[in-house]
């Protein structure tokens, strides 16, 4: 029967490729993209180094399916449930909170960010469109704030959408650094101080 | 005559330390920390490899160099030098052009103070504290700047070093990756917000 070959050890099974993926993240996120091995990967998996190089070919394979999941997972997901600035402060507490859970993969992803900006980096395109469209997204939810007037006078919606990026970044980099360290309170600041408000 | 020792290969004149750290800066900037290897950084000071061991004993050491004369330089000399937030704005601008033209070393300090979050990296007390004197600098400013009412209400001094640190390192990430972008008029947009001012 078939079957029998479905499940064996080179099934190419969703849930399979799952498992390899969370022990690609796990392991990038404790050793560093460049000293995380395939073979460690393997077994953290619980399968032979042959049997992933099945599934993925090499380290940049995983690593572009590890950002693409933290994407469509944590981030893109939530903030499309954000539909005015009124719910960005709560919305921003709760995301950032979750990634404190996970301290590893937040140092990895700025990690990464900075080795990709090297153009011949295997996840440069990745990032660089990455953070592009990040931009665009915020400036999009700021350029409809401006129309209703909530916009602080003096800032563009593309700058204020550079600038909470970057805050959503900086205050990750310090936070790795120093994990007694407060970043949400001032992150409901700065969304504060972006936008007017008549009621506060 | 003693001097002909002073000249030989391995002579610890301060100007052949300084070379070989300007080469250590280069190649950890061109390659990245991780891939940068002694025996480069010796080619580029025109010194052989032993030579080279002479003067710093690893890469750690090499590494402790560059950060500290990337501090003393461009850093901490400049803002000292600023002492209202009427300053500020400009110094900025020119401090983010200054920087924009060595990229590597940009994005080679990003990637660091990435890195450097785990507790066992060579330079982690190195960011560790650097971070935190940034901060307690930056909120030392605030505050006197809070004291004349010139600190937007709402913000206490700590929260704004945090966002003003957070802009610095997530607008030179954003930077990396996109060259193009402009960030000199962001961060000129957020001193704005950080401050009432009665004349703008």
């Amino acid at each position: 029967m078939g079957e029998a070959k479905a499940r064996g050890p080179y099934a190419k099974t969703p849930a399979r490729r799952a498992e390899i993926v969370r022990a690609a993240r796990d392991s990038f996120a404790e050793r560093g993209y460049v000293k995380a091995s395939l073979r460690d990967i393997a077994e953290r998996a619980g399968i032979t180094h042959a049997g992933l190089l099945h599934h993925f070919r090499n380290k940049d394979e995983l690593l572009a399916e590890v950002l693409a999941e933290r994407d469509s997972e944590e981030w893109q997901q939530g903030l499309a449930q954000v539909d005015s600035l009124d719910q960005l402060s709560p919305y921003l507490g709760e995301l950032i909170r979750h990634h404190q859970k996970a301290p590893e993969l937040m140092r990895l992803w700025i990690e990464l960010a900075a080795a990709a900006s090297r153009s011949d980096h295997p996840a440069h395109t990745y990032f660089a469109d990455r953070y592009e469209r990040g931009r665009a997204q915020f400036a999009e939810g700021f350029h409809d704030e401006a129309a209703r007037g909530r916009l602080r006078e003096g800032v563009s919606p593309e700058s204020a959408a550079v600038l909470f990026h970057a805050v959503l970044n900086g205050l990750q980099l310090q936070w790795v650094l120093d994990q007694e360290l407060d970043i949400v309170g001032p992150v409901k600041d700065f969304v504060r101080l972006l936008l007017e408000r008549g009621d506060s």
